[in-house]
Formats: C-alpha cells, structure tokens, sequence
C-alpha cells in the first residue's frame, strides 16, 4: 500500500548509502516526507551534502521502486507502520530509513522471539553441523533464526530452520532481488516462503563489503541475541558480535577444537568475556529468552492478551486457521466481518504476533495455537 | 634426615585417613611432637576418637616407615621445612600432616611457578594431544606441570613437561612406592628424574575413590591455577577446579567440539563463568603469572635476590653447574668451603629457587642462568 510516507522514503533511501546518520537524523527529526520537501526544497547555496542528495533524487524514481517491488512480491516496511520491527530504533540515527521484506512472514512479529546465527562463510563440517542443529532447535521451539544468507554458517541455520516450521529471517547487503550469493537461489526461495528476505538496500543494488559489515547491525538489532557459531579472527561475525554488544544484545559463543582457527574467534570472544559459551539451543534459548526486559521493544510493543482483543478483532482471530491459510475473503465470510475490516484486524493480529501472513493467506502462529 | 618432628609425623600419618580436619587443627595447633604425647598419652576413658588413633598408632612404626622411605629415596617432607610448599596452608585444617616425596626435584621451589594440568582418564586424542601440548610449553617456559599421574590427560601432560626440562609433579592418592596406575610406572621413573611423586599416604597405602577426591586437593593447592582439559560432567577433575576455586586459585577451561562428551564439563565452567577460556599455554601462563599475589606463599616465601646472599652462599650459588649437575662435594670445594657449609647453601638456595635438585647432584634453576 503506496503512502506519502512510503513513497517519500523509497526516494530518500536512493538518495544515501546505507547508514547514513546524517539522514537518519533528519528523518527522525522531520518524518520522510518533510524530509524529502526538505531537501528537494534547498537553495543551490545548499551545503554539499545536501546538493548530492538533491542530485541523486532527481534521478530516484520511487514509484517504480515500489512497483518494481510490488510485482516481485515484495513490500517497504517504514518506522511507524504495524510490521517495523521497533528495537530497530536502538540503532539510533543508524537506524534504516526503511526495509524491503520479501517473504510471507511478519517480520516485527518474528522477530519478537528471534535469534541470530551468524559465522564463517568457510565453516568447516563441525560448524555447518552444529548451526543447523541450532536452526532445527530453534525453529522447533518457535522461535526465529535471524541470519545474514551466506554461504557456511549461514546457510546451514536458515535450511535447519527450514527443516520445522518456524520463520528464518535473512537480512542481505544487496537489493531483495540481487539474492546474493547466486548458489543460494532455492534457498532464498524457500525462505521467502517461510519467512523473509530483508534488506535495507534498493532494488538492484549489489553487495559491497561496506555495505556487509553496515548489514551486521541488522542481524544484531533484529534479534534478542546473537550466537557466534565459527569465526576465525577477523571474521565478520565478530563484527556482528560487536553491534550486539553495542546495542547491549546477548551475544553468544559456540566453542570448538583449540587446533580449529575457524573457532578462534568464538573463543576470543568467550576469553575476553563478551560472550556466554553455549553448547545446545536450549542455552542459548534460555540466554536469550531470559530476561524479558532485555529489548525494549518488547516491552513498548502492542502485544495484547487474546481476551483484551474487541469483539470485532476476536471473531477474525477465530476464523483464521491453525495450518495451512485462508485468503482474507474466506476469513471475512468466516467471521461475518466486511473485506476492509478483515483486513485491518488482520494486520493488527500480525503486529501483536496473533497471525502469519504465510503464501495461502494468513494462519495462526504456533504460540496461540491449541 | 629424622628429625623428631619428622618422626612423629610419621606416626601421625598412620593414624588417620588422609585429609583428617581433626588431627590437622591439632598438628596445627600443637605441632606434631606434642600432639603424639598427646594422644598416646591420652586416658583410657578418652573420647573414642582419640582411642582409635592411639590404638592404629600403637600399630604404627615410623621408623620404618621413614627407613622404607629412605631406601627408596623418597624423603617426609613436614611444614617448617625449607621444602615445604607453604601454599599447602591455604588447605587450613585439610593442610596435609606431611607429604612424601620422591624424585630430583625441590618440591616448593617447583610449585612456585606451576599450574595444574588435569582431565578425563577416558581422553580423546584431541584432549591427549592439547595436554602435551600444554605440557611441552610450561616445560620451555619454565614453568612446572602439576597433574595426578592417572591415564589420559594427566599423563598426557607429564609427558608433554618431560618433553623439555622443567620439572613436572605427579600427586597420587597412594604410597609413593605403590605408585599407582601399573601402566604408568616407566613414566613415573622419568618423573621422578625429572621432577616428584608426591602423596600423602604412606608407603604401602593402596588407592581408594575416596582417596583421588581428597588428593585433588593438593594438585588445586600446590599449583597457582587449574587447566582442566577435559571432563565429562561428572568428572573428578570438575573436584579438582571445585577446590581451585575454593582456594581462590585461577581455573581455566579448555574447549572442544560441543559434539563431544569429554568437553561438556569444561563447557559448563565456563558457561557458569567458573573458569577462562584458555586455548594456548601462553593464555594459561598469563593467567596463573598475572597476579602475583595470587598465591600468599609466594610473598611469604624466602625468595630473595641474588644480591642479598650471604658471601658463602653465593659462593656455593656460583659453583653450581648450569646444566648436568655437581654432587655437594665438587660444590663445597669449587666454592672453597666446607660440605656441611655447602649442603645447608644449597638447601636455602633451592627453597629460595636458585637451584635445582637433579639426578647428578644439583644445578641452576632455569630462570636464574644466562
């Protein structure tokens, strides 16, 4: 659904790199569209920063960045609509102007009970097993496997998340169509179908290794907490590890054989006490799970009880199925409520973690099943 | 040399079972030659603990025993000694009565700078290989490696000390002459080359579970911190770190593969922030030779200059060989003095960690060559 809000971030988000403090200052000080009047606005006496902006958004074209997303199934989540994931405002002016999701599910609300996986793209066999166990584990306890999509550790959390039924997250350094690595295709197709691809990159926009450590903070500030499977000692993951430890996440590490340099990192960071050592999901479960006032966002989120629900919101909750989906139509009709109706209670139901938006509709999430 | 402390401590040691609280506040109060009047002095009507002791004394014949311990060169070492490894009075009424000790080297001068090497006897080869390793680096560094002289990791790691020069401990929970594991017994004889058997019991007293409990006492006490390599859950070497961390000596936990059984006791140290993670030897000597205070004896002790030595005794200091080893009569005369002079030089000098006792008389201690 195209917003002046939406639409005016697409533009802004064409108009910096990722990270961009300056503007994330000025967007969280002004909202995007003052913003973008803001800048557009300025005088040709404007400073530098400003004239660059202005010049790159007169070559954005945010309407077709949003169809162009539209027609692969794709949607810009902003700051203040019912799917933002709010503990991404730990970030600060860091904080991303806005989100591409591409996947079917929730992203605030999966994020809710989410941990992040990360490790060496040249894990060895033990790392790439133990990660999938960790996927396998979390995924059947409910909880969401929050990664970066790359090969080795990566890989091996998201297709052990894949292997029950909770949602993985992977949040990519490249445009949600660039789907980088290629040899990840099917997984990233599988993903989508559980969960989601995020990224804070425009359509058609290709990974740098600047914008791979900028992405860490994402991983970081999505999930409760983030577990460090392998990592040599100037792996990325440390890099994740660190904004975890920034933004005062759990961090976690999965120790290894000493004579493995691919856990050097792991143990570096259990050595200098960043990370709790953890050795079976349900640690780091428990980790992460503990203190519930850990993420703010938590706390400030609209998560209601059912029977706190209207009557209205409560008869669609009820028509929503268990396994599989229904379209909102056959929910409407189920429920005795209008299409439009439906659909808001709907979206309130998903950013209160009630319903999934999964491929054949919506259906319950595991929590509030049976 | 019988003196009559040694005697009585001796009989002493006959009395009780190892780790006897009662008899070591006695000892400690009285000293050992009044404490034997005491009890076997005692009336008829004493209280039954006192007759017992007096009855298994009545058994005793020290004599013997320091005469058996003589012939096969093993020496009582009592507290008040030079070689008593003073460290041992953070045990408090635990404080072993006296400890038998076999082999070259001076007791409380190899401890001064030793840490504790100690693990599952059913060790995997990844836990036999890292122990020698360990072993073979304190070794080069000069540092003594105190373990329990059991299979899989404890001699895994004596070997590895023999592998270079500095002395390694082996404290057993029998008689210095049962010298227990069979298997172990050419290992012994090169420990005894190059460092000491030590125990507790006397000559003739077999092994119970009992007894390896109360021994890993004295592996925690004598050394300046723990390494436990691996262990499963229940392991005795977790009793080992247990007393470590009682007596406030640094515990370190080596990883290993989540995967693997014989690493989850190390896991668990360090998930309960019991122990550091230490995945190299330098890691483990920064963290025993960090703090030198850790360990009052070593403030207590008469560790002095070079500098602040009598003229005899730096005489005598200055006739002992770098490497080999001089019996005390080459000593006496290459330093011009007489040999009772020199024999009481050198027993200050090794207390004080300037010498070594060795196979061919004495020589320099490491860190006071070159």
């Amino acid at each position: 659904m195209t917003t002046p809000e939406s639409l005016a971030t697409a533009a802004l988000m064409r108009a910096v790199d990722v990270g961009d403090r300056r503007m994330g200052e000025l967007v969280q000080r002004h909202g995007p569209v003052e913003t973008l009047a803001l800048i557009t606005g300025s005088a040709e006496a404007a400073p530098d920063r400003l004239r660059a902006w202005k010049a790159r958004l007169a070559e954005s074209d945010p309407e077709e960045d949003l169809e162009a997303g539209a027609q692969m199934g794709a949607r810009l989540v902003i700051p203040g609509t019912p799917e933002w994931p709010t503990q991404l405002d730990d970030l600060g002016p860091s904080r991303p102007l806005g989100l591409w999701v591409h996947g079917s599910a929730d992203l605030r609300h999966s994020c809710l009970r989410s941990a992040a996986i990360v490790g060496a793209r040249a894990a060895t066999p033990y790392g790439a097993h133990v990660a999938a166990e960790f996927g396998v584990a979390l995924s059947e306890e409910g909880w969401t496997t929050v990664s970066g999509g790359a090969y080795g550790i990566d890989g091996a959390a998201h297709r052990g998340a894949l292997a029950d039924t909770s949602p993985t997250i992977a949040v990519l350094a490249c445009g949600v169509d660039i789907a980088y690595p290629g040899g990840h295709q099917e997984l990233f197709t599988a993903i989508r179908e559980q969960g989601a691809i995020v990224s804070e990159c425009p359509p058609g926009v290709h990974p740098t290794r600047a914008r791979f450590l900028i992405r860490n903070r994402l991983i970081a500030a999505l999930s409760r907490g983030t577990l460090v499977v392998e990592a040599a000692l100037r792996s990325g993951a440390l890099n994740t590890a660190g904004h975890a430890l920034t933004l005062r996440r759990h961090v976690a590490a999965l120790p290894g054989p000493v004579t493995s340099e691919m856990s050097a990192g792991c143990h570096r960071l259990l050595r200098e006490g960043k990370a709790v050592c953890v050795t079976r999901a349900e640690e780091l479960i428990e980790l992460v799970g503990f203190m519930g006032d850990d993420l703010a966002a938590v706390e400030r989120g609209p998560v209601v009880a059912r029977d706190e629900l209207d009557e209205v919101t409560r008869r669609v909750l009820d028509a929503v199925p268990a396994r599989g989906g229904s379209g909102p139509a056959s929910i409407a009709v189920a429920a005795g409520v209008e299409l439009t109706s439906a659909l808001s209670c709907l979206g309130r139901l998903a950013a209160a973690g009630f319903v999934d938006r999964v491929p054949r509709g919506w259906r319950l999430r595991r929590a509030t099943r049976g």
